[in-house]
């Protein structure tokens, strides 16, 4: 007999025959509609759960248009200016572009703005400059020639950043633009609560309401060419407006610049060590998002539905790993899954009745087409994140775009069906137990458990070169058999390492908010750490770990990592240790490691540091010992199998436990073994599209020989 | 007929006849001892000039042993000391050479020594810890657990560096070891011009008086296991003691820290910022030894006889692109020559009579075996170092060594035969007239002409990995139809770029002298920079020029480069212009460029910026403009002859003379041109050591077509 539930269908008008076919199936006990399409009638009648999509702060621009003065506010800063005379004009709108923004001149420039000499940082006193309302520029009086001057200026964000990239990727013509508005404003306010109790009542037939999502858009700016200039899914650019900055003086006893927010340009990114300021003030949004989302909650749960939130779009304020999101009062959380790390983004989500994640690929031409066979994209995606799955299953998962496609493709449609099956097998084994863990890590950084899953990400699941190294370890870690946490250096400062992590992780590039910048400069983060792994802790150093020049060292904790890295100053200090370690547990079975884009000049500190990765004049992969504890450096960890095994095994050896290594362990790195031992099972799964055959060494370290299938998951009894 | 005159020989006893048989032919007029080796009487007897090896500050046990208070200091740090309690043993000689080294009880160490906290940077308090001088340990009290701890302490350097490096090297076993002493001290004082006195009139023989050198050594420490620990060609770690301490205070009106020297460990190396009190230091060191060496100097002179410095081991303090050395009145300078940068350092020597390269190879066992052949190694010196001298001649040239080894390969003499008949050749064309000039460029630096070029420098002539890319900037200008000038940042900032610069380039890696680090938060350096460039000038930058994290930008003068940097702040702004543009003044020949190690991360600002090599995301060769102006940006350029022709193109195309690129130009770029239009002279140069064909197009843009014999110099008339 089919299993049937916990997955969750797209569909659209005058499909219904097809949609109970592909329902039947794929098991699916869930239908949703799409920004877009709308539910055939029909497929309300059936016995599914209905999704439907609801905007709360865009898609009513009736409402809006008659207040436009609420519309959404954003802190932009113009190009920078060099002045060649005593004056300079700036044009503001100069890089950005018409159709999303205008600049606002309702609120008095002269409170608002400001300008500044980007030579010396300097504010430029106000009665030396005026703004030209007609063709958008401030023009400056008194500038010392030769400097560069930009003007950070309050806007009306006009369209939906989301709306604006749909309509301008697809072309939608003259369909007219979604206006965002701010719900801290009075009548946007008064209105969002209304038109929900209205909505909720004509919509009987809608089960969830599927939030896309709350009130402000993660930042995202085009530019003069309608291209995108600027994007940080976590930025808090749009949820500025004159009467959030009001409000924030009056709780905080102090006052925000415009450069608080506008950072040098840089809008105070994920990767930027955050300011006391802006931690302030995004702490002050989410407080006022939760309580705003608790209410529209509440009006959803008073009328029997359920509330389900889309992880993206106009989530900023609801970091569901967040002090405040409990308070929300959600039922779901759902968001896109295409690997291992962005599902353990969505199943780890505290507070929460159900996750859901919506799988790739999407059912979208680009895939969908005759050229192409969308069973390897999602085979890949399956095997990526279904090892994360193992750790810690999504409790639904669904599909987006439109099913027609998929229809189409029978073989896609005959996979898909596995898949279902599989995802509900494993819930099914799984039950509910915790998966046997071999240690916990926590990976430290400037934001700690707020962004878990989420460092190094600039945009929603896209690759940067600058970003993939350290990305990998993240990727390699959501199917671990560990348990992952994370922690700010905040928090090391305060309270120490917690007692329960064995081992804790600095990765990144100097400076960056993850490597962790001038925190590294406080001797309670340096102490706290010397004195944790002295005890017996184990530090893995990544990239750039711990770096900020600082009385002679560039890695503060060069002394426990026993490696630093030579910025120049140093040349004149001879670097004796070269001598490679061969037959180490870490490089006992492979020598060709990857290190992505890797890092230069990095040398070890004394004889006491067991190199073992050295090649043109750097080490690349290294441990030490420091008091009872260890730590090991690499240059780097882009994503793959070997990869994630040298990270586990890296972990393994700086909790001092590589004894431990061998039970519940596969031999083959393409294959891993998860263990429930409440449950007596554990599962075998290939990760990889071939045939493999491996060793399972069992709790006792007794071994079995197997031979797993391509993407094969074999559930054994213990 | 033979020529003869202005090389000069090594000799050695027992080997009159064919001394006497390589003088006549190599043409030499001057033979010269070596450390270690002793004149034939019979040369003495020759018509050449006899120089005499003469060392003022060491080699005088006799004098020192009674003296000992006035042996050398100089100023150290121990390790780094973790500390796991609350007190803390430091070990003061962990690290160290005792026979080189020794701490000093003698000055109350709680005046002169530091205890720091490294962990926060602050001094611990005298009373908190005590000397145990019987083991050499400090003991810090009220330490703060799992900091780290440094003491900055003075010792006695009780062996001169060069003698203990060759004593070690040749393996000397129980010969004395030459104990160096600070001639700022009363008895050195007296005695080292008493000796010389007495040495001028014992020493009838000697023509000239070669100093080895004056009085301190350049920075040269070695470890616990007698290998190199620290070495700074440029260091002036040896030139400290109590008493220029106390005479800086009473000058200068402040008094200096040992941290001011010791600076974090990095020893203030040539490739630090400088401070300003490192700056005050070594002026007043030099101002001292330029007194001083004057005093030895006139004695020199009134005993009739020459004086010569070696510009090496006991050099500090000499600099002779410093503002004191012209008061020193030497005759001459002498220094090893290996290529081109080197040869200038030396020929560009102002205020001597005439400057003499030692070339290489060294007669030495380790080039002279029977296993290789030493023209090979003297032919590839000669070549780099030749089209150096096309541009500016050296008045003598040398060999240093042991003759007899040189004796035994006749080839090797042979060539060295044409090599000094070539070197006289040269000297006889150019006879002092000043070659044709396209434009003068000027490096940019925080050291400005005193270290001309020195750049990049830790160990003369030693290659590091951290260096070549940037090196080869001043090994190609040594040779290129172009004035070099070396200037500073502080000069920029005061001044502004002189009026008779074209080209300005500032290279290294971010945060070193080299690259300038915080001078460029300075607006007086940027502003007269970008005034400068936008009337017209070019500036080049190589590596990391301008880059210090500041307002927004991390190279300061990206809006001059068209280029920055990304650190991983503005990885959310889209970077669009990654297209290469073709068939440019700097590509069109040549796209297989080499950067050495490169620079990653590197993007266009603007679409104005012409990018002429582009791959893996990142810029590695582009030009902009800027007003009237332009800018080219290399991510590196190791030497090589490519490179050299690539360097030569971006000054002229910066300048704006790219029209006058084929005036005096060789299509091969194997070949050089080098003119002489006082004399009528043109050269042709082959650089390489096979057979080249060029195209030589003349003053008026008429090409010529040459086939040069390997390694040949052409002379023809204009």
């Amino acid at each position: 007999m089919k299993n049937k539930g916990r997955v969750t269908l797209p569909t659209e008008q005058n499909f219904l025959k097809e949609t109970k076919e592909l329902i039947d199936k794929w098991g699916a006990d869930a239908v949703r509609d799409s920004d877009g399409t709308e539910l055939d009638k029909g497929i309300i009648e059936l016995d599914t759960k209905v999704y439907k999509t609801y905007f709360v702060a865009r898609g009513h621009n009736d409402f809006i248009k008659k207040h436009l003065e609420e519309m959404q506010q954003l802190y932009l800063m113009s190009k920078f200016n060099t002045a060649t005379d005593k004056t300079l004009e700036v044009a503001l709108m100069d890089g950005y572009y018409e159709e999303q923004i205008e600049p606002d001149y309702r609120h008095d420039p002269k409170k608002w703005w400001e300008v500044i000499d980007r030579t010396t940082g300097d504010v430029v006193a106000t009665e030396n400059w005026s703004v030209n309302k007609e063709d958008h520029t401030v023009n400056i009086n008194n500038v010392e020639p030769f400097h560069e001057y930009t003007v950070s200026f309050l806007v009306y964000m006009k369209w939906d950043p989301t709306h604006m990239y749909n309509h301008i990727t697809n072309d939608w013509g003259d369909a007219p633009h979604d206006i965002p508005f701010d719900v801290r404003q009075p009548n946007s306010q008064a209105y969002m609560k209304d038109y929900l109790k209205k909505w909720v009542k004509e919509n009987p037939e809608t089960d969830v309401v599927r939030f896309t999502t709350f009130f402000y858009h993660f930042t995202l700016v085009f530019n003069d060419l309608a291209k995108e200039k600027f994007v940080d899914w976590f930025g808090y650019g749009s949820t500025v407006s004159v009467s959030v900055l009001e409000a924030f003086e009056k709780e905080k006893g102090y006052a925000l610049r415009p450069e608080d927010i506008v950072d040098q340009g840089y809008y105070n990114t994920a990767f930027r060590v955050p300011s006391k300021a802006y931690l302030d003030y995004i702490d002050f949004v989410q407080a006022f998002v939760a309580e705003q989302a608790k209410e529209l909650v509440d009006i959803v749960h008073d009328a029997g539905k359920e509330a389900m939130m889309f992880l993206g779009d106009n989530w900023i304020g609801t970091e569901p790993y967040g002090k405040y999101f409990e308070k929300i009062g959600l039922d779901s959380v759902v968001g896109s899954v295409g690997d291992g790390a962005t599902l353990r983004m969505i199943a780890d989500i505290p507070h929460i009745k159900y996750s859901e994640g919506r799988f790739l690929p999407y059912f979208f031409p680009d895939t969908f087409n005759e050229n192409n066979n969308p069973v390897t994209e999602a085979n890949e995606r399956w095997l990526s994140s279904r090892r994360a799955m193992m750790r810690n299953p999504l409790d639904r998962i669904g599909y987006g775009g439109y099913l027609h496609l998929a229809y189409e493709f029978p073989e896609f449609v005959e996979y898909i069906g596995k898949v279902t099956d599989e995802f509900r097998d494993i819930i099914s084994h799984v039950d509910g137990s915790k998966p046997l863990t071999k240690l916990k890590v926590a990976f430290v950084s400037s934001w700690g458990k707020l962004r878990s899953w989420q460092y190094f990400m600039v945009s929603h699941a896209l690759w940067y070169k600058q970003i993939y190294t350290y990305q990998g370890i993240l990727e390699s870690l959501s199917g671990l058999p560990v348990d992952v946490d994370f922690i700010s250096f905040d928090e090391i400062k305060e309270n120490g390492v917690p007692e329960d992590v064995s081992v804790i992780i600095n990765a990144g590039d100097a400076g960056t908010a993850f490597s962790g910048g001038d925190h590294w400069t406080d001797p309670k983060l340096v102490g706290n750490i010397r004195k944790w792994v002295h005890n017996g802790g184990g530090f893995i150093g990544v990239g750039e770990p711990s770096a900020v020049s600082h009385q002679g060292r560039y890695f503060q904790l060069a002394d426990v990592l026993g490696v630093d890295k030579e910025l120049g100053f140093s040349l004149s200090s001879n670097k004796y240790f070269t001598e490679t370690t061969t037959g180490h547990f870490l490089n006992r079975n492979r020598t060709d490691f990857d290190y992505g884009e890797s890092m230069k000049n990095i040398y070890a500190t004394s004889k006491d540091t067991t190199i073992l990765d050295y090649s043109d004049g750097e080490v690349h992969l290294s441990s030490s010992t420091y008091g009872k504890g260890r730590s090991v450096y690499m240059a780097g960890l882009p994503f793959s199998v070997e990869n994630t095994r040298l990270l586990y095994k890296a972990m393994m050896y700086a909790a001092n436990k590589e004894d431990e290594y061998t039970t519940w362990h596969v031999t083959n790195a393409n294959c891993e073994v998860n263990v429930y031992p409440e449950k007596g099972w554990y599962a075998i799964i290939n990760n990889s599209m071939e045939q493999q055959k491996t060793d399972v060494y069992n709790g006792e370290g007794k071994a079995l020989s197997y031979t797993l299938e391509p993407s094969e998951l074999r559930w054994e009894r213990i």
